[in-house]
């Protein structure tokens, strides 16, 4: 029997990542910690999932706790999706952001250490660490150096490199990601797709006016369907070579116009576009698209779902949910 | 009035600016905080100094008692100091480090970003950002990639692209240094080459057997003087352009042994070298050597101490003490 802990379990990824794993295989011991418990109104199953896990309560800056609850588990893997995961947030609440990203991690690593597990930890970063990029280094790639522009971003980075410094200091077994935009069911509508997904089930069932508010809808980015990435995550943690950073992304540039676009088509729904400038950031990537050859190579992973997929999706969350 | 708040200002760097300050400026309102009261032994007008500052004993990592302190000064320099700056320790408390580089530094931007002040801040980084460095990137110039190998480094790191992004985004006005390994009388004999210094004291005083023990005596660093790295801080305060980063170095490169050797060759003492694995580092650089030319052009300041000045002084505060 493998044991598995999952922290931010309660979040979009997590639920997803322990629904999948239900799904998929058998013998694992499901752990997960969160500061709240599991709501999950994007899976069908809800209470069978929540009944074939064990949830730990506990705050990731609580470093006793921490300790404690992995010393419990002695896990085999450690997926870490606990975060303080948006960038626009970042800038409001840029210490709050940094505390529950880089010491969160810290907190986890430092209790592996201590007690001297052999615990195979994922590492989640974010496409963000690699900063204002010209046009000619798209698509990104693990090599390119790497420039935080955002209170989100440093974080993430800061915890690469302790990751790094975990591996070849101490001998941690740690993977780290390059995450690029998430998108699926059941994620918050502070992020942007999520919002115009929202925003479009909103139009259909309360007959709100069709007009999506929006921040720059030039800027483009590499959104990667949910389920690509828990697959993604799951191959990472099983055949990924500890101190390597994969990207986990689409390959693919869309920009927020281009998802109006395919969700008025989806809905056939003509719609306006209003700019809301309380949505553009202090500094802003006009264009972010990531190369996925890196974690191909090493595992034969590739992304499975479509735009269009992923959209559909979100919709129909949305239109359940509203 | 200009009004300076020297955050560490009881450390040995701390010591020393401020006695720089009071010898050679007027006008300037000095404030220093610390979690504990200067000892400052090697100040010799100690009482004077301590006299002509205010005092603020003051955690760093306590976010309202910084943020009163400087509510009530609003200064228009924050020398920030302080810090957990020992790359051994930082290996046996990794945590630690971490929190008391990053985190304090977030406290003291946040609370000069959340009051609006214009403040001039200077945030002292290191040369370990550099990580190991192959010879044909000698000497390290700023543009050169960072690759931090050790928790300390990594700590460095993330406070520096930290500094950029409230630069960038919050308008804020902070410079950034790689300072490379300070020397002088004062300095902690948990630092390398004060130890052998103290060593050499002990062989003359206490006529202790002529054995010096060190951790990996062919490593290479780059040695600044404490009075030139004053210097470049104060001249950095003032002239410094917002955003940059300097190096504070000497641009010359000794060995451990040549340390040893030229104590032997001041103190007329021959002696023999003991390694003591306690002292090697899980990871570490075999050389680093930077270039200040980046500051000289900017500045036109210059380091203007020789290592045998260097190391004659540090003797001599032992030598004294013991």
């Amino acid at each position: 029997m493998k044991s598995i802990l999952i922290t931010g379990i309660s979040g979009f990824v997590g639920g997803h990542f322990t629904r999948y794993l239900l799904n998929t295989k058998t013998g694992y011991d499901i752990h997960g910690v969160s500061r709240s418990e599991p709501t999950w109104d994007f899976i069908g199953d809800k209470e069978t999932t929540l009944r074939s896990i064990t949830f730990h309560k506990c705050d990731l800056l609580d470093a006793a706790k921490i300790h404690t609850v992995i010393q419990d588990i002695q896990p085999d893997y450690i997926l870490h999706l606990a975060s303080f995961s948006s960038v626009a947030q970042s800038w409001t609440a840029p210490l709050t952001s940094f505390l529950n990203n880089t010491n969160a991690f810290l907190n986890i690593v430092e209790a592996v250490r201590l007690q001297g597990f052999t615990t195979r930890i994922l590492s989640v970063g974010s496409s963000e660490e690699y900063g204002i990029v010209p046009e000619r280094d798209l698509p990104l790639i693990e090599k390119r150096a790497i420039v935080p522009e955002n209170p989100y971003a440093v974080a993430r980075v800061s915890e690469e490199y302790l990751a790094q410094v975990y591996v070849k200091g101490y001998n941690l077994d740690i993977c780290c990601t390059r995450s690029f935009n998430h998108i699926g069911p059941g994620q918050s509508d502070t992020f942007v797709v999520s919002s115009i997904a929202r925003q479009f089930a909103e139009i259909a069932i309360h007959h709100k006016k069709p007009v999506i508010k929006i921040g720059d809808g030039s800027i483009v980015r590499d959104f990667v369907d949910i389920d690509d990435v828990i697959r993604a995550y799951d191959t990472i943690l099983t055949k990924g070579v500890s101190g390597e950073v994969y990207n986990v992304c689409s390959g693919k540039g869309h920009s927020i116009l281009d998802i109006v676009q395919c969700l008025s088509g989806l809905t056939q729904t003509p719609v306006t576009v209003e700019q809301d400038t309380a949505l553009i950031r202090p500094v802003d990537n006009p264009v972010l698209v990531g190369s996925y050859d890196k974690l191909h190579r090493a595992t034969g992973w590739t992304p499975g779902n479509s735009l269009e997929n992923s959209l559909e999706k979100m919709y129909g969350y949305w239109h359940n949910k509203l």
